[in-house]
């Protein structure tokens, strides 16, 4: 009898460890996730500035399973856990399962700011980033026919909160955009003053890195004209005005939110389960505590045994891939009744680009912190070979080549919905539930 | 004293006007355009298929006039002309005029099918392309999960209303897909007896090529598995159920619409003007007549001048190039006291293309009828060169390659405008709104 194992989320957890489970028959694998796509969030920030494709960072979820047999996707939206029943229930169908998968990842942190939720731009998912480039290019159209000086700046100011990796890089890629791009085809805005904020709450830009790689990234970015606000919390934004804690105020019609991540709680996992920032606690084999036949794999867990990481691991790409192959094999180990393996990070090493020839590396083993033209070179290579075929790194070297080259970002298209979309949106929902059967 | 020239349209009439008049600081040119990109529509059916990115077929509108000092973009939606006060008004501004050019294109003919416009899928725009694929793509996704064989047809059956090239592209293309892409990463949709229904209202396909390439894309089509109904007309889509005139219906959740285009009306210009299909009537040098300054070229005109084409010229992207062209060298010739040439059309053939390696080509000059893979390279490379700029040549013709040897489309994402989208553009547009001026 086939083990029915279902996956919630095609993230870099969920894909790799459907990935180890695909063809080997013991197992019927079932991947559900919203999208019908895997993406590669570490260049989203290139989407959301017009730099890459979606296609480039994207991958249909089917395609990578073609062919094979205990495979199956399933496009739909988790509602609920029954583990009574050891079942999900999803927006368009039930799925009993003998072993379930949260690999859910995380969502937007707004930490409860419910007005500023409503005009901020999020950057998590690849709607998030279409999102972002469409704005922002429809304030650049706007602020062209504005002729007004400071009526048109706070169309043309740049606030990012949170100085991580996310901050860093959309911060250093707006420098860019306004010294390439915007001179150069918005002839309307020459001496326009455009600035670019980014703003974070600590007292250091991306906070799980060396010393070295965090003032290299601020002296960066202030070389480039990007002005980084330390110790500064955003309290408040209405869309035309970002309030800071220290009663200052920026005007802006431009809120970048990069603040942080928050894991997702679903009904019928117990409340114990979660432990801080929503985040799964998990034993060492990544089975969830308290509940049976429930595990959870990559930045949706938390796990306290592993003695170099006894907080918890960095929510970082790396571990979620590694924790999806180590589960795969577990899974294999038990039925053939041997004895799982205890998962233990690998430590890859991290880094963040600045703008588009810097970056910085930290690598553990030797240790190493890089900087510069040849920590981009690396950060360039790793990110290309780590896309998830071949035809997206042909795809994603030929843009960068070319921007590099030409200094030329072309892939500024305003694609909005238009009313037909969403007209066939609700009536596909509408008949799609009606069809809903399992 | 400059002359200011508004074009209103960024297609294929409205960007060669403008690339011939930037630069010649005897014209402030704007140009006016809802959206902030040029796009190639003769490709647009394999973006709706998942051949193509959008950005392979687009080219940002400012981008192909960097460095222009007399070329002005706005982004904008034309509201009405007043000829009396020479301005146009659009829903941003407002804009003064020596010399008006309605380059406005066509737009989904529905034939007053108030229903059928609520349920069909059209292809004219991007946005339509777009909307086509994430559409098609849910229903596969949604029949995937469909057990019951019957209940699941309609979601599987496509319906193609229009016997035109683009009613012969899709369908070609939706043979192909079900013979490559749904065979090999739809297991759930194995022998699910999906069909193909071309339904044309003539008795040929292609109606204004030539009998031969006629007769050839027929059988094509045939052989690939396409059902033609030929002299059958749609009067009914409720979404559900495709009504045909002789009474019969095909049940079918997909009716892709790609009957017929018609010009737009716009408030300020007498309806004198118009001619059917609410083309502009125009001179022999494209003034519109009854009006001053007002001209019209492209897809949105009609011209009885042109002694060859007594009863007005296609509506081909060759006419509104060549129209777009004359009226700049007209322009010129005026300001220079000299005589306008009138417009002849120099027809240099049409083509369509059914499935990936056929086509038909009509080349009148010598007299050519040419089928099959040969006229398949040809309409290939015409196309690859006919792109905007070398980057999208360099973009599709690789996209083309890969799937060419490997028959594998991958770019299905199935990308949905998130809610913060719409929130988003409501707050835009309120406020762009509030920011309005000239």
């Amino acid at each position: 009898m086939q083990k029915r194992v279902i996956i919630i989320g095609g993230g870099f957890a969920g894909i790799n460890l459907a990935k180890c489970l695909a063809g080997d028959s013991q197992f019927k694998v079932t991947l559900v996730d919203k999208n019908n796509y895997n993406f590669f969030p570490p260049l989203l920030y290139q989407v959301s500035t017009g730099y890459l494709d979606p296609s480039s960072i994207t991958y249909p979820i089917r395609n990578l399973f073609r062919g094979k047999k205990n495979f199956h996707f399933w496009m739909g939206d988790l509602q609920e856990v029954v583990p009574q029943q050891k079942k999900v229930i999803l927006d368009n169908g039930e799925l009993p399962y003998d072993y379930l998968i949260m690999a859910t990842g995380t969502q937007t942190n707004f930490f409860g700011l419910e007005q500023l939720k409503n005009h901020a731009i999020p950057m998590k998912t690849l709607e998030d980033a279409l999102s972002m480039r469409n704005v922002l290019l429809q304030r650049l159209e706007a602020a062209s026919r504005i002729k007004d000086r400071s009526e048109r700046l706070p169309w043309l100011t740049m606030v990012i909160g949170g100085g991580g990796p996310t901050g860093v890089e959309i911060s250093g890629m707006f420098a860019e955009l306004r010294n390439n791009t915007i001179r150069k085809e918005f002839p309307e805005l020459q001496d326009a003053g455009a600035r670019i904020y980014l703003v974070n709450g600590g007292n250091e830009l991306l906070s799980p890195m060396s010393k070295k790689s965090q003032e290299y990234a601020l002296k960066s970015l202030q070389e480039m004209g990007v002005e980084v606000m330390l110790n500064t919390r955003i309290i408040d934004y209405d869309g035309e005005k970002v309030s800071l804690k220290n009663g200052k105020y920026i005007r802006s019609k431009n809120l970048i939110w990069a603040t942080g991540v928050t894991g997702i709680i679903f009904k019928g996992i117990p409340s114990e389960a979660y432990a801080r920032g929503n985040r799964l606690k998990v034993n060492e084999i990544n089975k969830v505590e308290g509940v049976d036949s429930i595990f959870s794999i990559g930045d949706s867990c938390i796990q306290y045994t592993d003695p170099a990481f006894p907080e918890g691991h960095p929510q970082l790409a790396q571990v979620a891939i590694q924790q999806g192959k180590n589960l795969a094999k577990n899974f294999k180990k038990i039925e053939k009744g041997e004895h799982p393996k205890a998962f233990r990070y690998n430590d890859k090493g991290s880094m963040a680009i600045i703008g588009s020839i810097k970056a910085v590396a930290d690598i553990p083993k030797p240790k190493l912190h890089l900087s510069g033209f040849i920590a981009w070179f690396i950060w360039l290579f790793i990110h290309l070979f780590s896309l998830i075929n071949y035809r997206n790194r042909i795809r994603t070297f030929y843009n960068w080549s070319i921007e590099y080259f030409t200094k030329n970002q072309d892939l500024r298209l305003i694609i909005r919905p238009s009313k037909s979309v969403a007209r066939q949106e609700i009536h596909e929902t509408k008949s799609e539930k009606e069809h809903s059967r399992i």
